[in-house]
């Protein structure tokens, strides 16, 4: 229980794990924007503090030794819990793939279950339909094991296939191109030595270190480790001293990392991979020409503790780095198992690396404390990072092989940003470009060669799929494209991978809401207006909700609906974005008319429909062929690093002049967010050639 | 078996480990040393291959399991054997320090015990006299254990307290003023850093290296480790922003190796050792002021496998590189643990070390393959070490700590004498300056700040005591300093520690054998030429000696004699080292007369006496003034490069700069040894000042 921010009288149990505050549920659930949410307008994380401490607990206390277990059907997998384990904590314990959005608190309703056989107690819950309660779905983590039971995921839940944006033909030859000299941070150099004699006695090292000389490196500032010094007089004498020697190259100094007897050819490769939030992409690469060998992706295993970064880090507070950086390692060894097969080439060819991902994903990723960067000032551990060995972090790849980790400027705007940047290559153009990455944060850049300012706006999920009934991530099922006739407002929609549709994608809702405003359907507040006698109209609980699909016309065999409440968190995420851009503008003093040039990246579909996007007012009313998108730029930049050390260095040039805004404490920003919270906007000749009925 | 050498149709079981070469018995008896060790006059490791393979095993196979205990009364230890194994092979298992010079062989005689209780089996052996037979001496290694025995090591030869040169106040000064400016290699930087704020939100790790580059470091080069990024965050929370790093500096880069919170001064140690193969000396150093707080010494346990560096490395081949290096460390840590105490120290004070020793000491120490050093063209594995870390070779010291390992040129060439060049300096100055340093090795130096040369001799340990009867080190009851009577023959003698004599060291051997030639008592050919009546002269076996002590004038109750087998190896060893002079001369066309200066180092006692040693012909005959005794110069250096970035820097460089000349093969060497031969040498012109009945 703590005090509200905004009436010290009252005491509330509603507070911002971000934040750190509290607020009473009027002030929860009061429309101005400015009191409702004085730390961070759209902040996602006030939740409900039911203990009246910091974090909640689901586990009940143990009062009952008793063991039941838990079968997961689909993916074949068991728990053991003690009675009273919530079917959540099961799914954690199968290491069984349940998104949880908001990390077990009951909000979100993403782990749903359905009950095939035995017996739980679930508390009552408004996250369930009457069809769902039916067909024994449960919310997992609001229901405990009172038996041995079994379960499934729901098919509408169960994780598809990510569509890999960018190993076509066409982008694997863009990105190749980008490459003009391939320098791998560690190189296999095959050497043939001169055996001693008496006249020539030098140390086997020195001989090494002779060898390497001659084949051009620079021994003179190398280091090498004990291991390998320990071994060293057998490798080279193994194989009538032909050897090869790995050496990695690091910001000033190069180590020896292994010798080994042979100096036959070693086909050397890399990985690069993108850590999201929510989803991973990992290219394996041939280092020799660049080539794309497999392309591999998956979900994050740490969704099982929230969907966004701050539900990540108090888990990672609750229950140990360690384990939320297994649940990584775990999604990524596993993208990386599957390439290898793939490509049916050796673990141990892999000897680069490459990772790239937000501020929070690579501090759990490595074991580095998070803590800070959810706590006001928002503290990063580290930034820059020295070059790593493998081993060290767990990737299952040759134990020796270095890993290069994007640098990131800030809590909020991480090495995926940097990443991207260095793919899109503004930050070495004249124009003044304008750089949005539309996920949970929603980081955006203003710059050009000569300088290079950026923000997190803290746009929240909607866009992702998350806080949105039926969101969904561009994944098989997702409905990417939509438009609606004027007349009956039936939709026409295109859905990923041709099948049923199961969800909606952030392009799609975009289409949405830009159609449902143009036919009427809502009003510029986000209200529905429509005829309460319309088949596609429905009074969903205390709201209403317009029908994108019906039940028989989905995979799910649900009615895909889309309420106030979805087209409200869409709103509340385009104008944290939206003011992003004016303030980041203001404080250059210059305005969109000044913008050369958009780039937006994301995880949209490949159907993101930029008039539609300017409609509902997230995307500034400049011309059209300003505007660019370029897909998970983020995999791309970590592409170019792991095969060229001018990138990489470049990449550390890029964070490291990149000046952070923080817009959680601007006046400015809650202004301008405050007046973006309209479709386009509250004023309307920011957007002049928006029309609306 | 193999071919003699010089009689191809006779098979021979003596081989040279070193040289892996094989020679009939009439060879090895050969007085003709041309044809006696073609292959290095004086190597002292022809031994008989009883296996005709390689090592020797003395262990029998295992025919009973049955075990026994073996109690070490005054050490008040037991080892549990199985029946069949030696006396030696208990003590090894018990952690005693038994001596084994020929580790093992059954030739040297040095593993004696005294048989309290028990039954034990012994193989006849001539290397006991009567008395001691009588008082139940056995040779360790050639007796098995046949029940519960209990045993002790006899008074004479239980290890005594080392005398440590140099820790005197003068000496201490004199070192003191060696060193300008005190540069450790890792530093202790207490640092108090600002708080973080909304506008001032960088990492904590760049802020941590703000504070560094504020406080004068360079971050540039500087690199972290996994470790250290991981608990960054709460280390600099604990203490409100103050922390201490420790940052140790590599060749060009510099690392981050711990940060802990607090600011408050830490008065950093640092050790200095001196790894011998006899024996080990530690100085420990205050880093903050470059004052001696203790200073230890003790045997080198791996002295139980056997005396010199080659019987080590056989030992390494056969029993593990991992036994030898535990050996060593087990007696460095013992040292440092006195060292400690004396000084009431903690132990993770010490977090700077250097290491100073020969080329198969620091292998071994190290664990790096040593077996390629005794085999032609003798090839060390590393002669030039980057800095290592405390805990990744096991020093109990402060695990961070920094290490540095002299380099040194060649196989029989190494740190020790790089340490040694360091504190004489005389590659810093105009004069020639001719180096010795007489140990087992006989290494030597010729040069001045232009240019070095340097080559090892193999004159054998004679003159620390090993293969001569009553030869020591000087340690306590060694007599030092010897004078006859040039009519009664009576000796008049000074011991170390003036206690009862209990043998004779270096000093005492050259005193020794210049007062027998001058008194007529020997020829210039080392046979002792006195009448068989003299109460002094004994007939020992097949050889004559000269009684230098008897029974009741010892603490060991036994006659002290000097054989012609004793002087047949000193001989052998000064004419090595003489040898060596003269070649190291001619190679730069010079002799004598134009040598500025002789630095003689080496374990004698304090009474090395030159007039003395030019009489045997160890010394040249030159201007007595140009000679300086200069003790262990080892230990002194290491102790420069400890406190003096500038002098680890030189001794690279010097390691770098020594020209090494091989001797093994050199015809002129061969020439050059049989000349010297003689008392003082078969060309008396060479030495015109000594004068002999």
């Amino acid at each position: 229980m703590g005090k509200c921010i905004n009436h010290p009288d009252r005491e509330t149990n509603y507070m911002c794990m971000k934040h750190n505050k509290y607020m009473c549920e009027e002030c929860l659930k009061c429309p101005d924007p400015k009191i409702h949410c004085k730390f961070r307008p759209s902040c996602p994380v006030w939740f409900m503090d039911k203990k009246g401490g910091k974090d909640i607990d689901n586990k009940p206390a143990k009062q009952d030794k008793k063991k039941f277990n838990v079968i997961f059907q689909t993916e074949n997998k068991k728990a053991v819990v003690e009675k009273g384990a919530t079917l959540l904590d099961a799914a954690r314990a199968a290491d069984v793939p349940l998104n949880a959005s908001c990390n077990g608190k009951g909000v979100c309703g993403t782990c749903k279950l359905v009950v095939l056989s035995g017996k739980t107690k679930s508390k009552p819950t408004p996250l369930l339909n009457d069809k769902e309660k039916e067909k024994n779905y449960v919310i997992a983590c609001q229901t405990t094991v009172e038996s041995d039971v079994t379960v499934k995921i729901p098919e509408e839940v169960q994780e598809k296939k990510l569509q890999i944006a960018g190993v076509g033909k066409k982008v694997t030859a863009k990105l190749k191109s980008l490459v003009k000299e391939i320098t791998p941070m560690l190189i296999n150099i095959p050497l043939k030595l001169e055996p001693p004699s008496l006249e020539d006695s030098i140390s086997d090292l020195d001989r090494l270190n002779r060898g390497l000389d001659k084949s051009g490196r620079d021994t003179s500032r190398m280091s090498i480790g004990m291991k390998v010094m320990r071994e060293l007089a057998g490798t080279m004498r193994n194989d009538n001293w032909n050897v090869t020697a790995s050496v990695v190259k690091k910001k000033c100094s190069s180590e020896v990392l292994k010798v080994i007897p042979g100096n036959s050819k070693i086909n050397s490769l890399g990985i690069a991979i993108d850590v999201g939030t929510t989803s991973i992409v990992v290219y394996l690469v041939d280092m020799e020409n660049g080539n794309i060998l497999a392309a591999t992706s998956g979900h994050n295993r740490q969704a099982a503790c929230g969907d966004d970064v701050i539900n990540r880090i108090v888990c990672a507070e609750k229950d140990g780095i360690k384990k939320l950086s297994a649940m990584v390692l775990s999604t990524i060894n596993g993208l990386i198992n599957e390439a290898i097969h793939s490509a049916k080439v050796n673990r141990n060819q892999i000897d680069n690396a490459v990772i790239s991902g937000n501020t929070t994903m690579t501090h759990l990723l490595l074991g580095i404390e998070p803590r800070n960067i959810r706590r006001e000032p928002y503290i990063p551990s580290v930034s820059a990072f020295p070059i790593i060995k493998a081993e060290d972090i767990g990737l299952k790849i040759n134990p020796i092989s270095a890993v290069f980790i994007m640098p990131g400027p800030a809590s909020y705007v991480g090495g995926d940003i940097v990443s991207g940047l260095l793919y899109t290559g503004l930050h070495r153009e004249e124009a003044l470009t304008l750089f949005i990455d539309i996920g949970t944060n929603g980081e955006i850049v203003l710059g050009n060669k000569d300088w290079l300012m950026t923000a997190s706006c803290s746009a929240g999920p909607a866009f992702e799929g998350g806080g949105v009934r039926w969101g969904m991530r561009a994944e098989e099922g997702a409905i990417e494209k939509i438009s609606l006739d004027s007349k009956t407002f039936d939709p026409l929609f295109a859905v990923v991978g041709d099948v049923l549709p199961r969800g909606i994608c952030g392009s799609g809702m975009i289409d949405l809401i830009s159609e449902m405003l143009q036919t009427g359907i809502i009003q510029p507040n986000g209200k529905i207006n429509m005829d309460s006698s319309h088949p596609r109209y429905l009074h969903n609980g205390d709201e209403k909700a317009y029908i994108i699909a019906f039940a028989n016309e989905t995979s799910v065999e649900q009615d895909i609906i889309f309420t106030e409440t979805d087209i409200d968190n869409i709103i509340r995420s385009k104008g944290a974005i939206f003011a992003g851009f004016i303030v980041l503008l203001n404080q250059v003093e210059m305005d969109f008319s000044m913008v050369e040039r958009v780039i937006i990246t994301g995880g949209f579909g490949q159907y993101l429909n930029i008039d539609k996007a300017i409609t509902i007012g997230l995307l500034p009313d400049i011309e059209r062929s300003k505007f660019k998108y370029m897909g998970n730029s983020s995999i791309a930049g970590a592409y170019m690093a792991l095969l060229s050390e001018e990138y990489r260095i470049e990449a550390t040039q890029i964070s490291n002049n990149m000046t952070y805004i923080d817009f959680s404490s601007n006046n400015e920003f809650m202004d301008e967010f405050t007046s973006a919270l309209f479709l386009p906007h509250t004023n309307m000749e920011v957007f002049p050639s928006v029309k609306i009925k």
